[in-house]
């Protein structure tokens, strides 16, 4: 054919990180198809879901079958339950919300990567390493990238300084990405550490895009959301997930806040948002919804926290583990995520074939997460806790 | 904030049709609160889902409530059960797909619109009157738009002469949509009229992207599939959905084929999309592939078949109305849309108006589906057979 095609696309890696642990494990077990392979490297959950969640959705296949109770086309931002479920849900952090600021979707990784259209060509920061669905969106459409480096010397949590570090100069009007507790590194920023990007987003006209999919993780006292922070709605869009909170990953629900007076050259975010999902998105399922709903009840909240705590309790097992071997670490408390560096100078893609080799363990090498991940090592306490033991052990007589 | 938006924002109209037909209505029973308004404007379906559908999603919603059974992340592009009843559907009309030509997904909108990313800049050629996310989605993007009339004289299907002469010149390499049978005008392409379009699109290195979303309501000798044309799988694209097919409005499941061989400028659009749909989007939920999997059973097609009988019937009632008044129209037969033409020369939201004060019955202007819609008027036949019959009840002592 003789169309343009979207030459950016050539800017990307080939895979996509995730596909190639699956070929590396996948030449693996053919040639060992003896050999129990052990995960803990996809951020997949395996707990079922809350009670509370599947007799939602069953109660609303039923409506879907009766001609008095179908539902068609959803609102495409949520039905009304669902939003004020959300708006609900965030009173517990003491950030009020109006609904109409609130947009439900199926998924976190959709919303982050489809924002970036809304804007024109600026700078764009992103934290390394992070997620990696951020950077290839925004390579996708050719935009000016800096990486803000997130590494021991900050606590995995870069500020304001580490971006003008990097860039060399001053910023002015920049997307920024943060997310929080962070995936891969299980850092967290206090109310200090947000509070001083979101002055900075003000004062340099920045928009702050916070992802916050892991809050349900937070026990201490951090922001579950940055508009807990001052001034936030003057500079952020936040991207929630029930994912990792409620066993979503197969069920896909998500959301994302922007607020009201969100403004830039002349143009209301939330209007342009809403245009978009109006025009390029149809709603989530109406039987999803009523499982997010009651996700969100009080009930749902409370079987949520059990499967939480049942993740955490995997996440101190790994982290006792590598205590007891001597392997520097962060993470595994305020997230699921507990980030290695790996042992004797090994890099993170060779960390990654000796875990395979040696103990039939899969983790996440590092630099898949951008290139101040190299030299370490993603685990996650997403297994189940015979399969979190079992590679313990297998660690423990190997490190 | 000091970013730089999407400009192209501002060249979308500023309300989304139906936005606007929900505002008109909105106001009017303001105003006469006892009115009863009857609703045929809206492509929205109104029976409930097919049994064998709403006994495959509760049996999901098991699984899902069960550790042994749960489902985590599904692949993005569907899972192997899912992608083989597709595949299996397309055999019944002759076109045989490999399942990784297929990319399920949460709806046709969602991949028409979200389709246009692969592409450079191009020749964007739309039908006019036409869904309108065809338009929209391009200007989001700032393309450059040719509208192809479809038009009384041409029996609404323009062929490649209609495009050229609208240009101007010859065409190359261009991005052409079709949808057939026609949203809003229920016209329906036959072999020989859409061969004729393969064949320019491979003699101008053209790319088409086919929707199929009402392929359901077919009766007659007409293609299903754009692959059942020859040469078709080195020049289209096309997108389908169960949401009129198996009322999956609010359920969400479609579905894309790219087919393997297709490339320009020496990138392959199958792995394009692959690419784009792993890193913007998760997969359909579990629970919805298996409703969507029941509804492509033989089970399944014979209920949806019974579905779609029933507001084919629906279209027949108000044909016959519309015959009976004199009142000129196309479609109704391959179709769920019957397109009319304003009685006594009046503009399309002049004759809304006119039928919500004098008989309450809601329609959608021609107008909103492009300028070449002026003039006329859709009625959709997705009412309840009592909102049907009560509606041309109405239309026979105005019309």
């Amino acid at each position: 054919m003789k169309i343009r095609m979207n030459d950016n696309y050539r800017l990307l890696e080939k895979n996509y990180l995730f596909s190639e642990v699956a070929r590396r494990v996948a030449c693996y077990r053919e040639a060992h198809p003896e050999a129990r392979v052990l995960r803990l490297s996809v951020g997949d959950v395996t707990l079922p879901l809350p009670t509370v969640v599947t007799r939602a959705m069953a109660a609303a296949v039923e409506e879907m079958a009766s001609e008095e109770t179908f539902r068609g086309y959803a609102p495409e931002a949520g039905y009304d339950f669902l939003l004020e479920a959300i708006r609900s849900y965030y009173l517990r952090f003491g950030v009020e919300l109006a609904t109409s600021e609130i947009f439900a979707s199926d998924g976190a990784k959709s919303d982050v990567a489809n924002l970036s259209e809304l804007f024109g060509q600026n700078l764009v920061a992103i934290p390394d390493p992070v997620y990696p669905v951020y950077l290839d969106s925004n390579r996708m459409l050719g935009r000016e990238v800096v990486f803000v480096p997130a590494t021991e010397e900050n606590d995995y949590l870069p500020g304001p300084v580490a971006l003008e570090d990097a860039l060399g100069h001053a910023v002015e009007g920049a997307i920024i990405y943060l997310c929080s507790p962070n995936n891969p590194t299980g850092a967290v920023y206090g109310r200090a550490g947000l509070a001083a990007w979101v002055d900075f987003a003000r004062a340099t006209g920045s928009l702050i895009i916070f992802d916050s999919a892991y809050e349900a993780f937070i026990t201490g006292d951090f922001p579950h959301s940055i508009f807990e922070i001052e001034g936030a709605e003057e500079c952020a869009i936040e991207v929630a997930s029930l994912s990792k909170t409620a066993g979503f990953t197969g069920t896909r629900c998500s959301w994302t806040v922007v607020p009201e007076g969100l403004e830039a050259e002349g143009l209301s975010l939330n209007e342009m948002w809403l245009r978009r999902q109006t025009t390029k998105f149809n709603g989530v399922p109406y039987v999803v919804q009523r499982g997010a709903e009651a996700a969100l009840s009080d009930e749902g909240i409370a079987e949520c926290r059990e499967l939480v705590a049942y993740y955490r309790e995997n996440a101190q097992i790994i982290a006792s583990t590598l205590e007891e071997r001597g392997v520097a670490f962060t993470g595994g408390t305020q997230s699921p995520y507990l980030w290695l560096t790996c042992p004797g100078g090994l890099g993170s893609w060779e960390f990654f074939d000796l875990l395979l080799e040696k103990a039939q363990v899969v983790g996440t090498p590092g630099a898949g997460f951008g290139s101040f991940g190299e030299g370490h090592f993603r685990l996650t306490s997403f297994g189940s806790r015979e399969t979190t033991i079992e590679a313990c052990e297998r660690l423990r007589c190997i490190l």
